[in-house]
């Protein structure tokens, strides 16, 4: 199996829950076995939108890197490390911006979407605008070869390429590599209520809810609405919210048993979501256990690793590109 | 006398002419004699415009600090540096787009002026549509009080300003001055052919033309071209090109006595160029003579102290701002 060097990012804006473990962590965690990975916090990314509070990132940064760590990300494995730490991102943004028709930005689908979208807050800042460009700088500073992204986010990482290809051109070189996507099977992971999983519907089971919340979310969602009583036979396939929970969390064996007695009205939900929020718990005990562990040490100090790796790997970037300007000077 | 913080820069995009000397840096050198001056080398901001060939620039870079040595600028008096040595302009550059409108740099006059002018090349990029941010990095981040622009660049200082009162709204604070505008009387400096002294309009005296050269170009300045002959009598103030530069260069009663003479018909056009080129010779001689000193230095050592001192107050104030948005962390 080829090893490749794989980036990836989110942004600290607030807690985990298990929409990101099933589908971003899990992934991560299992390309850091066979790949070489780099997995940053992107604060200033995070500004883009939270320019009115920035304050407030910083306990969501220390809170994203605890439950990366805690779901089994590791700083021995992978190059873990927060995107303002490694100041040449916004040396070679810089630099990328000069080359960057503003045309390629306004086409972005997202960037309207979003200006529209958040409508209470004003978006419309040259930093928004230009998020792309510093995007580009994070993956090509790494010189990274795949990066894992959902369907929706292929338009970025076409415009990081274009970024690529037209520094290549104008400079005659072959020096970035054009990223590839890496599509993942990302599964469906709904919320209480059914919809898509998200903090800002409200619907969301953290990585950090307490036991007794978790049980009490997991009862919450929505069975079979045409099964009033347990002895009616129920359709889970089709018509129950929470059996794209028990795919995740039954094996195939336990999950056709379930299936099996809901149908032949065997099993009630109440019982059945009970047997999926141990589950559910059982799995994120051993997050918890592990953030017990790791709030021991200083979250700081178990990064900064990462983080000098990172620096000095992006530093060799920038040398070679100012090589490459004619922008490198004794100094 | 207050002692004001004073920061300048020039894009090294090509060799120094006499309206450089006169219109830009005689108040330079005025201003290093009783304040702290700060004067830089644009090459980011060169890179706007010049991204398509990058490598040119090292040569002007080089070029531009010499001159400024050549003509008196001195390292111990005034921080004299390169703005890509000193990273942190790109940092807070990132840091102020998050916070600047799409619409202030849109509404910019001399944005679409040069798109317009500089139609062979396109000019429509990400970075040149920002470069007043960067510009704003590149003042606020010395806390300058005092900007030395020409009455075109005042409304750049205007975003300067807009973004520092933005900031410090936002953030609660009076963190960065307001800087303000160090309008001069600015000479008219023409060119040989009575347009404004310019490189690209091929009409330009440079500090390293040659003596020959320069007498060569101040005899062919037009003259009253209502006297043919000597014996016609003239009329400097009003119909004679070379005129704006005799009042520079000639002291009140020489030029008095030449006004005079020229009037009555006792001083012909050639006689009065080749008293003038003299005088320029003679100034540019001391430039010349003060370059071969210098050349026999190594120019990057030259500048190492002022490119030290201009990274120690950029970082110092890069920590503070990261402490204000809770971007500061022990890494």
């Amino acid at each position: 199996m080829k090893r490749f060097r794989i980036l990836s990012g989110m942004r600290p804006t607030g807690p985990l829950h298990l929409g990101h473990l099933h589908g971003v962590l899990k992934n991560w965690l299992s390309f850091q076995e066979n790949h070489e990975c780099f997995y940053f916090v992107a604060d200033w990314h995070a500004l883009t939108t939270e320019y009115d509070s920035p304050q407030k990132l910083r306990g969501f940064v220390k809170e994203l890197f605890l439950e990366w760590l805690s779901v089994g990300l590791s700083p021995e494995k992978s190059v873990i490390f927060l995107q303002s730490a490694v100041k040449e991102h916004a040396e070679l943004s810089l630099i990328f911006s000069m080359i960057t028709p503003v045309a390629w930005l306004e086409r972005n689908p997202t960037y309207k979407d979003m200006v529209q979208n958040l409508q209470n807050k004003d978006l419309t800042t040259y930093g928004f605008l230009g998020y792309p460009v510093l995007q580009a700088a994070d993956i090509l500073i790494y010189k990274a070869e795949k990066v894992p992204v959902g369907l929706d986010q292929v338009p970025h990482l076409e415009l990081t390429r274009e970024i690529a290809r037209r520094f290549n051109y104008l400079y005659g070189t072959e020096f970035f590599p054009e990223p590839e996507a890496l599509l993942s099977e990302v599964p469906k992971i709904p919320g209480t209520d059914g919809r898509k999983m998200s903090k800002s519907y409200g619907n969301a089971i953290f990585l950090n809810d307490p036991p007794e919340v978790v049980k009490k979310k997991v009862l919450s969602y929505v069975t079979d609405i045409h099964r009033p009583r347990k002895s009616d036979p129920g359709d889970p396939e089709n018509r129950c919210v929470a059996y794209n929970l028990i795919k995740i969390y039954f094996s195939e064996e336990e999950r056709q048993e379930v299936v099996e007695d809901c149908k032949k009205a065997k099993l009630g939900c109440v019982e059945c979501k009970q047997r999926l929020a141990s589950k559910v718990i059982e799995e994120l005990t051993e997050i918890w256990e592990r953030r017990f562990e790791i709030e021991k040490a200083n979250w700081e100090e178990l990064l900064q690793v990462g983080i000098e790796k990172a620096r000095s790997i992006a530093k060799k970037t920038m040398e070679e590109v100012n090589e490459l300007l004619g922008f490198s000077y004794k100094f």
